[in-house]
């Protein structure tokens, strides 16, 4: 089977995208998606990159250009998104959650979950209560996962989980892997859609 | 008729992509394709922008990527494009050629000669010398289009060509138009052939 692994953090809108998206186009060939937690700003401290709002903060028209695409882009696929208004969110505490949950029972709702609560419903993610509002909301066991990101095995399992993407040559969210093969950012889901072999 | 404004300047490498492959998805769509030269560097002076390979010289892991994808691309569409050695090349003489050829009966020969000299060829066409002997090669009137390039119209067309694609929101190349639309880099190709027309 195809596999794609999909390395995120919930903070970058283009991961809440290709959350959405990838699932479709996977399916569509019988291929396979591996979600992939990482910490962005670990990435950017590590490879000394900065987000689109910084690196191009000077330049004129490029942000407003930016936004605009990103419009067209939400139109055409019919998303649900919705600009953050305390971005940027600070991620830690929702990428423990998810190192935590991956490969459980409920990862799936976790994820869905938490990217919905920033990329649809604004809501502030960085906040233990915010956190604990959303997640019982969706019948996850809030008080759990709270707990277990403040575990020294979770904590460094973000790392570890962050290092490992670095070390991959990953710079950024979203980044998805065929194999050894990377793609960048949004523009991958046509990358893929045309790589991916149509298997029965 | 469909029209889609194409603003480009010979130095950009996506440029190049753009013009190969543009007028093909514009001829599936039966859309008009208008050439819109402008000098990026005068671009990149008035938005404050940068190349990507100084924007993101810092970054680590971020140019080799691009290098790697810019591979992809030119192997999927089955392009001749070879990295400049020259570059970034000083295209100043070569988009004033452009400013003088445009709209002439000569225009695309100029473009598609200049286009391949820098992005096929590996020439350094920033040397008057190498633009005559390029452009004496395919027929063109070779010693006419320099001197043009040092007239005060050439050279204030080239200026406000520039003026006039900023003022439009322009911050980088290739960037295209329908209509008031702007869509910027070689993913436009993608979006022009999706939001094109069939129209028999």
């Amino acid at each position: 089977m195809q596999i794609i692994e999909f390395y995120y953090d919930f903070g970058s809108p283009k991961s809440y995208f290709v959350d959405k998206l990838l699932p479709g186009i996977a399916e569509k060939h019988n291929a396979a998606v591996v979600w992939k937690p990482m910490l962005l700003g670990g990435v950017f401290k590590l490879t000394n990159n900065k987000s689109p709002m910084e690196m191009f903060k000077e330049v004129q028209g490029k942000l407003a250009y930016d936004k605009h695409e990103t419009d067209r882009f939400v139109k055409r696929h019919n998303l649900a998104y919705q600009p953050n208004p305390h971005f940027p969110v600070m991620t830690i505490g929702v990428m423990r959650g998810a190192i935590y949950t991956e490969g459980t029972a409920f990862d799936v709702v976790y994820r869905n979950a938490v990217f919905k609560a920033i990329w649809e419903d604004q809501q502030k993610m960085d906040e233990p209560s915010v956190i604990r509002a959303v997640l019982n909301d969706v019948g996850l066991p809030a008080d759990d996962i709270l707990a277990a990101t403040q575990t020294a095995e979770v904590k460094s399992g973000l790392i570890d989980a962050t290092n490992d993407a670095v070390s991959r040559g990953i710079f950024g969210a979203p980044t998805l892997f065929m194999g050894e093969e990377m793609f960048f950012g949004k523009e991958a889901l046509r990358e893929i859609d045309d790589i991916l072999i149509d298997k029965p």
